[in-house]
């Protein structure tokens, strides 16, 4: 097992403020970091998943995913991936949840656990449980090395984020994305991803540190915009496709750090009933990279505009609403549609940081919750 | 088609304030209609999913199931069901999510649609691209037979809710439910349930409607209760297993028709974010009946009160936490664990209604949303 070289330094906070600014900043490096002798210029790595992997995934006709809390929302991403990149059908879960279900389990799924600590209990418990129900293998994503999920799995696939302090998690929730994006990948290649695409998705990924350094460099647009939100009891996250779960994980940050009730939706559902919240003291945060679902965000955005709702859009320059008093827009790098969860995360943890800095919570050591979940 | 009985006075809210209150009341009846002629004293009859649909359902090896709303979390319901009581594993998603999404369709897959209007756009178009995605067959679980949902399936299940007025899906839930757990116990008979146990679901089935009248005999002091949510900007529901869609059920309902900001949890990610939102501001809603999973929602409430948290907690008699001052405990119906998500469903809609009334909201017709969205 590599060891990440952000460890040394890692129980200083340096220069930052708090230990998740720099958990934070440190996400390129991170992200480079579990890329490292994975990835060729445009190829993933035969050796990446471990030996033999390839023969394993080229059996695998389905995936399960079973996680906790920022973990679960980096599943849920995955998920898409898993669909549309490698074309196997992916459920995801949460542990707590999985464990006391009645499951029936298709052949040859692969059985996927998540979690920064590897000690997170409901999904350890859930781990045990799956290895009686008949999966083809289990994997871990994981960022302690020693971990109990880590030594529990047949298959394990290490985060390199080095140690993270801060409760709320950032940059194991980037690296979680990182190494799920390669496994897709290897699962892709295995079944019916060409050559092309392959090489798209990893050149992508490739230039996912350096365009992170760009959004960081929008820290002081973003830290001006949240003084908008201190006075706020509540928000909304809206999102389609893969950005749903990035607004889930946007929404658990705010929740988390700044005590303001965030909660996210697929947009597609606001008219199903939590449009009735909507007014100008419930602003709407949401993500518009450019694709095919952006038109219809942009309708959902114009029906929280026309009741009063306050608009902050991330969004790709070609995409972006037109910016207005009522819509803020801020503009991120254009990326390829894969790896967008992995750019729009990043204003919404800043987002969440800089509410709470203003409202002077204790941003590393939120109340009532302690980093790694180990008990029930 | 049978014709609900339940259509004759249905335009009229006769001696109740709001249609929503007699659709309320009205639950027993539609249920009872919605079991008529489609079981007999302990057997599903084999008529009730149309000519041949035992020999449709012994095809069957998975379920999809496509919804929008509180369609979708009756859906969420189902997924249970068909997973423990037929052994189908069944995947559940949010229609425009659905739409957009690239898709793996599993051999045999049946294809499910929830909509009470059956003019639902999402759903509607949701279908319709399923139709070219190679299920196994279509089934539309609906409210309206003159609807283009019915017209366009292959197989059709009605909900005999009768006429529902307004916004916010009381009656057209439950018997949603009900149509769906037929569903499942035909499935099931058609895999692996034994001629005992459809025995059991069906008298379960058959008692649901007297059950919910006691429910409903509990409306003063749910009135009673709805006082303490008044003043309240935020309502935590939580949930485990089949009660966590009824939890999401519970907050939709009070998110619609109060304005409240109400939001749903899986009980056991609770220590995963939310609870940092947890204090006396933030009652916690939450439905305990008799089952394995108990003594787990028991612990997650313990961590409620420990943060000043207030609990509102629905449960059955032999399962109840200990009543206090901050945790108030209503004693429900004992009822069998499989047919308990329509029989906890009830006091949390007359909460949001009792709520709403005194809050003085339009309870009928909630600001910015319509009864059906028949647009995307």
């Amino acid at each position: 097992v590599r060891t990440s070289t952000l460890t040394a330094d890692a129980v200083e906070r340096g220069a930052f403020r708090h230990f998740m600014a720099k958990e934070i900043h440190e996400q390129p490096a991170a992200i480079a970091e579990t890329l490292e002798g994975r990835v060729s210029d445009d190829r993933i790595l035969p050796e990446a998943l471990g030996p033999d992997a390839s023969r394993l995934l080229a059996d695998v006709r389905r995936v399960q995913i079973v996680a906790c809390g920022t973990s679960y929302h980096a599943g849920l991403v995955a998920r898409y991936w898993f669909e549309s990149i490698a074309g196997l059908p992916c459920d995801v879960e949460v542990a707590s949840e999985f464990r006391y279900r009645a499951h029936v389990v298709a052949p040859d799924t692969l059985f996927v656990t998540l979690s920064q600590s590897g000690e997170t209990a409901d999904t350890l418990a859930a781990l045990r449980e799956a290895k009686t129900l008949g999966y083809r293998a289990t994997l871990a994503i994981c960022n302690v090395p020693e971990s109990s999920l880590v030594r529990e799995s047949d298959r394990v696939m290490m985060t390199r984020a080095g140690p993270e302090i801060g409760v709320a998690s950032t940059k194991a929730f980037t690296t979680q994305l990182t190494a799920l994006l390669l496994t897709v990948i290897a699962a892709g290649r295995a079944h019916q991803l060409g050559r092309d695409e392959e090489a798209r998705l990893v050149r992508a990924l490739r230039q996912i540190p350096r365009q992170i350094e760009t959004v960081l460099g929008l820290e002081p647009r973003v830290e001006t915009l949240a003084e908008a939100f201190i006075d706020k009891h509540h928000t909304l996250f809206l999102g389609r496709g893969t950005q749903y779960p990035v607004a889930m994980e946007g929404a658990l940050k705010l929740k988390e750090i700044s005590y303001i009730h965030a909660e996210a939706y697929p947009a597609g559902e606001l008219k199903h009933g939590p449009l009735a919240l909507v007014d100008a003291d419930m602003p709407v945060v949401t993500a518009a990279p450019n694709n095919d679902l952006v038109e219809k965000l942009k309708s959902n955005l114009q029906e929280v505009r026309a009741r009063g709702g306050r608009l902050y859009v991330f969004a790709d320059p070609a995409a972006a609403p037109a910016a207005s008093d009522d819509c803020q827009v801020i503009a991120l790098p254009s990326v390829d549609e894969a790896v967008a969860p992995l750019l729009y995360s990043v204003p919404l943890q800043l987002l969440a940081y800089h509410v709470a800095v203003l409202k002077g919570t204790d941003v590393d050591k939120p109340r009532n919750l302690a980093k790694s979940v180990t008990v029930e």
